[in-house]
């Protein structure tokens, strides 16, 4: 039996998740979200909704978009040749939130349904996301607590996803040309199409609500830490690796682009103030140098 | 007749370009550069010299580099077929001067040779390069001087050179996702193989020359200039669309990243301290609007 797939019931899903996540923010952070609704002339459009300059996040990102089209760009076809030729329907949820204080984590989550049609032909369709942490002074039990909340909404599912995913968040977040980790990983997968689509559906909703369970802990317990002038150094020079991983690698960001999506949205992912500094190398038992040795090599965390 | 091309005679040149171009510059800035010599495993190396927190530059960087491989990347294929399966050698100068002041633009050189062997066959080979300027606020006058210097440079080779390497320039450094110029141009080219290799060689050193003439005048000029947070924040901001640029289209750095090149020689392009700001728009009538309505859109400045 196979069960049919219901793009109206994923779309409600979306909006009404980024609509929780905003409030959830908003509690924390004490200033508003602006939100901002576009169009896009080629088919589809979103809902971005941004706080820049707030009491604890200096630039947080969450947009709602459904595009359609009828040729997919390059990045996607390369990835997924069975879909060339076919009208395309992409629609998710993404967010990066890149705290102020150097204590606090940037935190990054996608959750997508992607579905192809051809007349006369069975749809092609796949869920795919992910969850994950890239902090710049960070503490094990921290990583931990968001490694095993993710573990725990898959474990009810499958509990060969966690492990699955684990590494494919390893293997996506290397940055390649300095075969260095973006952050502590988390989860992430594509192409999902597990049993059928009701129960992809269900583990993507669990993964939405997750997410606040996975991060807000960690912000309120750091947000108050002191810092000073040489962390928030730190912070900056790390955040470079973050605009390299976006624009020379991220297959979202590159897809954005080539579809021809809105850039004001796509760039919300940037982060706010960044700082490149030539061959910078942290000192030895610093812990600046920790980040390096102790947390971004890719290990068990839970 | 056929003249032979001389990599050795190319080498030395690019070697004391850079060598001059460092002097200049520490002249105008009064701090000295960093001399930074490497190998690359898969073959060649370079020296990287930088300046960073200087009195007039907040991050100036000058590399030499002469790297060799026996398959090129994708980026250096696509675009030029004819070299595949060839043994190559690319030798080269770049250069990226970001001021500290806003009043003071931002500067890209380059000047290249490369050549593809392959035994039994002729060598395939062409010169390459360009120079363009980034202002944040500017001066006709200084642009209408930047451009005069590059056209007095070029006539006497050939007058048709410099609008067709103008126009290179215009069509290359176009932000496709955005639509928009990086700044006001100036000279680009690629596959430059006109006559002969003298012929090429000598153009490649009139371009070299000329590049102080055509920067260091702006700088003397504005380097003293006031300005407030207002300016800086500007400048800051602008210098996103720098990183968009380099990381999404352009072909060098992605040929660096792509041939497992040295990341921080080639990321030395990379400003000091950037800014996003979600869908930024400059006053109606403000000197922010001047740089997008009377600089960016590509026009004849001579």
């Amino acid at each position: 039996m196979t069960i049919e797939i219901n793009k109206n019931v994923v779309k409600d899903y979306l909006t009404s998740l980024q609509a929780e996540i905003i409030e959830s923010l908003q509690l924390v952070d004490g200033e508003n979200f602006l939100i901002d609704s576009w169009q896009r002339k080629e088919g589809g459009g979103g809902t971005t909704s941004i706080l820049e300059g707030g009491n604890v996040f200096e630039r947080a990102g969450i947009g709602y978009s459904c595009v359609t089209g009828s040729k997919l760009p390059k990045s996607a076809t390369d990835t997924h040749p069975q879909v060339v030729n076919r009208k395309w329907e992409a629609m998710g949820v993404s967010l990066v939130f890149h705290p102020h204080n150097p204590f606090v984590p940037t935190v990054h989550m996608n959750v997508r349904f992607f579905v192809a049609s051809k007349p006369g032909e069975a749809d092609i369709w796949w869920f795919g996301g992910g969850i994950d942490l890239t902090p710049y002074y960070t503490f094990v039990e921290d990583v931990i607590h968001f490694h095993r909340t993710l573990k725990n909404t898959l474990d009810p599912f499958d509990k060969k996803l966690y492990p699955i995913f684990k590494r494919n968040c390893d293997d996506y977040f290397l940055l390649k040309h300095r075969n260095e980790a973006r952050g502590v990983g988390g989860i992430f997968f594509d192409d999902f199409t597990d049993n059928n689509f009701k129960y992809c559906f269900e583990l993507i909703k669990a993964i939405g609500s997750s997410f606040t369970k996975a991060y807000l802990p960690i912000v309120q317990k750091r947000k108050d830490n002191k810092f000073s002038n040489k962390e928030r150094d730190f912070q900056l020079y790390r955040r470079s690796r973050y605009v390299e991983f976006n624009l020379l690698q991220d297959r979202g960001t590159l897809f954005g682009i080539q579809s021809k999506g809105r850039v004001e949205s796509i760039l919300m992912s940037m982060p706010p103030l960044v700082k490149w500094s030539y061959d910078w190398k942290a000192k030895k038992g610093s812990p600046e140098e920790k980040l390096y040795t102790d947390f971004l090599p890719p290990k068990d965390w839970v």
